[in-house]
């Protein structure tokens, strides 16, 4: 077993319990990957998040589960952080407030970290610049410079041992996202959308977030198994 | 004073406690910016240093001084990170041990952070590619690839309002550093560059840092008034 091991090509997933992550780590998980999940506790407004993740990597099977604490609360800044601004329940114009400055820069810095040690090459993120919130930190210009930065910054990286970043649902609607799942076994009823869901997991069904993933369903013809509040 | 501070331009400035990070604090705010001094917390060996941040922001003046906490450690893999490896008193070949996986990537997608939220559009680092350890997140390329990152993956830097990440000590000799921060009144008796000082900032005069500071108050003509232990 530890022969095998030292063989099978390694990924970091960052996996936030969301539908997106728990895909891509079906994914990473479909190539063959050892994977090493590791989900951020940034201050975010709800707990639902991080219990889905652990449920997700217990369902899928990782090497191991990290959840790093870094608290962006501390900026603020984010609707998803300052419990005194209100998440919006209807389409804004432009970036919304949900978004967190700098959010998956700093969480593609902490999986580069870990990846270094772990000798992962691969970090995946889910993220989607289709049927998204139009956050900057989700196209694909963003990743590519971000891959950069991983290898001009790292060991590892100027040793000509090259991190890729993974993106694999960058380009996919999330009907698709949804279907491409279902094929690798996501259990979708452990994942949590919503940007306020209450302590059990359960969901508002109308900010940002929600209405992708209720329109998501609907066009992938699937039942969503998720709690409504 | 508010109509003056909304004029103000603002830097966010990563401030370590050692002599590098101190000479940038004196050289942005001799610039006229509005400081706000970052340190963090990763798990280092020694709290010297945060400590010494702590004093060198008091005495040169910030608008607001943060330590953030990430634990870095967690992840492992360095000498200045894990307590079981022994950082090195001689001049070791390549990349030495003492390198920290992603630390300035992650620093610096912390101090973009907050930079975002404090509207600050300049993030100061004070990386040193001349007398420097050769960590990889210490060179030009590196600088520039995360100010790509920054302003392709924000709000503010994809609405046109461009971060800059500045490393005004990048091409300068240690000498130089001491000799420019000397002349904006650096107080280097309050930083510690020392990989292992010991609780009260005493410092052990035999790490890869504490030659280079050596070596550079030498070629400087300055007394170096760091305690020895």
């Amino acid at each position: 077993m530890s022969g095998m091991d030292k063989t099978q090509p390694k990924a970091v997933v960052l996996l936030s319990g969301g539908l997106d992550s728990a895909t891509i780590l079906a994914i990473a998980k479909s190539k063959g990957l050892a994977c090493y999940a590791i989900s951020v506790a940034y201050g975010q407004r709800h707990a639902a998040e991080l219990q889905a993740a652990v449920q997700v990597a217990r369902h899928l099977g990782v090497k191991e589960h990290r959840v790093v604490d870094i608290n962006l609360a501390a900026f603020g800044g984010s609707a998803l952080t300052d419990a005194r601004l209100t998440v919006p329940t209807t389409p804004a114009e432009g970036i919304p407030i949900t978004y967190v400055p700098a959010r998956n820069t700093v969480f593609l810095s902490l999986a580069l970290a870990w990846a270094e040690v772990c000798e992962a090459r691969a970090i995946y993120i889910g993220v989607n610049a289709v049927d998204y919130s139009g956050y900057p930190d989700c196209r694909p210009d963003f990743i590519k410079a971000f891959e950069s930065v991983a290898n001009l910054g790292t060991r590892a990286g100027v040793s000509g041992d090259r991190f890729v970043i993974e993106a694999p649902l960058i380009s996919l609607s999330k009907a698709e996202i949804i279907n491409l799942g279902q094929q690798l076994g996501v259990d979708y009823s452990l994942t949590v959308s919503c940007y306020q869901a209450d302590d059990r997991g359960r969901v508002c069904g109308l900010c940002d977030s929600c209405r992708i993933r209720v329109s998501g369903f609907q066009a992938a013809g699937v039942v969503d198994p998720t709690r409504y509040a």
